[in-house]
């Protein structure tokens, strides 16, 4: 194998992900980029069209080099650019709906439960009676509908930056934008810093950040500015649920997350996964912090999603999320424990 | 997309593990076998070379259909077909060196361990002062290395089938063949039923089931007159661990065997999971049996590794496996518990 074959600089070797960090318009190259995501009727993270000689294929994305996950794909359903992203739904052959952002698979309807429902339990069952709620990303609207399982809840705010997701959602993904049907929802579609810097100080009771991967425009979502906006807006005892990669793939990346996040928040910091077999490498993690104040132990759902009444919405309850599962899910391994340093 | 192109009976439209179905036998099929799980220099399981029209890449395997995981191939390191089945070796660009039997990935270096150690240790560290040991299948040592870990085993039967496995892992793995050098180990390369079945009554504390995916020869690991026999090599209170699948692909396959390690075992039984990223849907699962006499309760670690002085084996300490791990291996996604009926 002639490993020169990685350094041509022609186009149509070169995956899509890294022609994205490029300024570049012309509808060609997007339409080039959309189609080189779906070859041969199988979707990749990401796979660009064969090179010249028409034999290599490439899947590098530079998150999870070396590996990629495909999905047969039935039928392309949309594929548009948003203002932000590449905005691509296909109907897969065994996995339901698939929503993909730049390249990056965001949900399949098959396994969409386990993320969503990890992600808003693990803070909102971890401090009793959530009452103000803010997620930022989520415009699929599948946190908004665990969120709403929560009775005690009174206001959630989303804060989505993307106004084709939500549409798309609302179009392609009917189960997860049932989330924007709840009355407590507020709906701002805006850039997320620039709404959190004018929440009023301790507004929120947990806020839950549900961002795509911090390459792009996400990467300042995971860092320490925003961060502390974040613990400004939340109460005292109020907590952060942050999506936060992969425990196999990206532990540099979680170690410097926790880091900022221990110097921002003067509670406690936690890091819990979950299986989503649809992600690289098959888990995905969350950052869980609290603010100071009543002290809050995440490994313990002190508000148990058992008990609550309201937990069995539109006739549909919890499929990956219990009270077993909340505690397990901060069991980490050896090699994980050794390798973020400030766990 | 034409969904008559997946009813093509040209033998080139037919995905590898189809074909092994068949009683074939010329080596220009078995390469074109062992070649088509690398296409384009990449490995999955399994893609078939292109169809007629070269538009068309397949990757369907049975047990999975509609997705696969592709590694990045630097190197065929080994292929050649045993008395069994096929043995490919590959240097691949992110995860090491990579076992293959069959099409099916086995192991790769790089998240080896969390199989190994959690496959070997639950069982292990559910009972105390296990003695005897038999390891089924497992021929690339890598279980025996952690069995070795307790100082309170005398005797470690392994008993593997193919040859072939065992030569190359000592040749491609010495990281996991090292555990055939520990002189407690004795090795039978023979088939599992015929060697148990002529094992004394009540001979181990512990089984331990490395077998492949239960198609094929595997097929009659999963039975219950292999049960049967296991159960009576087993001390009054001994344990059986197995591999069992995942719980995201195979409920069906894992409740059929829950079902009938029940009928079969009259102590406990219980279904244990663990992240292993090379494994379809990132997961791979273990039942976890005991036969009657002293209750085990699988969930409490009783013989806790961290306080076992002979973990620590040729300086590695176990990466994967803790006794927090152990203990919320068992917490199942509400999904799991809802479909297992029998759990």
């Amino acid at each position: 194998m002639d490993q020169n074959e990685n350094n041509e600089t022609d186009q149509t070797t070169i995956p899509p992900c890294c022609l994205k960090a490029r300024a570049y318009s012309p509808d060609a190259e997007l339409e080039a980029n959309v189609h080189a995501t779906v070859v041969s009727g199988w979707f990749s993270e990401h796979q660009s069209s064969s090179d010249k000689v028409g034999k290599r294929m490439y899947f590098n994305n530079p998150m999870w080099p070396g590996e990629a996950h495909s999905l047969e794909v039935e039928k392309i359903l949309f594929k548009e650019r948003s203002k932000y992203q590449e905005v691509l739904v296909f109907e897969s052959a065994t996995y339901g709906k698939v929503l993909v952002l730049d390249g990056i698979l965001q949900l399949t309807e098959r396994d969409e439960f386990a993320y969503q429902e990890m992600i808003a339990h693990l803070p909102l069952c971890s401090i009793k009676s959530p009452k103000n709620v803010l997620v930022v990303g989520g415009g699929d609207g599948g946190v908004l509908r665990e969120v709403a399982r929560h009775t005690s809840v009174e206001l959630i705010d989303i804060c989505e930056i993307d106004q084709m997701v939500i549409d798309v959602s609302k179009k392609f993904f009917p189960e997860l934008a049932v989330g924007f049907e709840d009355p407590r929802v507020h709906l701002h579609v805006q850039d997320a810093l620039e709404f959190i810097k004018n929440v009023p100080k301790g507004k929120y009771d947990a806020v839950i950040v549900d961002s795509s991967d911090p390459v792009g425009p996400a990467q300042e979502l995971v860092e320490r500015p925003f961060f502390e906006m974040i613990a400004s807006a939340l109460r005292p005892g109020g907590v952060l649920c942050n999506m936060a990669e992969s425990m196999w793939l990206h532990t540099h990346l979680i170690n410097d997350m926790i880091s900022a996040c221990r110097d921002v928040f003067k509670g406690s910091v936690r890091y819990a996964w979950a299986s989503v077999p649809t992600y690289p490498s098959g888990v995905i993690g969350f950052i869980l912090c609290s603010t100071e104040g009543p002290p809050v132990d995440f490994r313990v759902p002190v508000n148990p999603i058992e008990s609550l009444e309201g937990a069995i919405k539109n006739q549909s309850e919890p499929r990956f999320y219990n009270s077993q599962i909340h505690r397990a899910a901060f069991a980490l391994p050896s090699f994980v424990r050794k390798q973020v340093s400030c766990l």
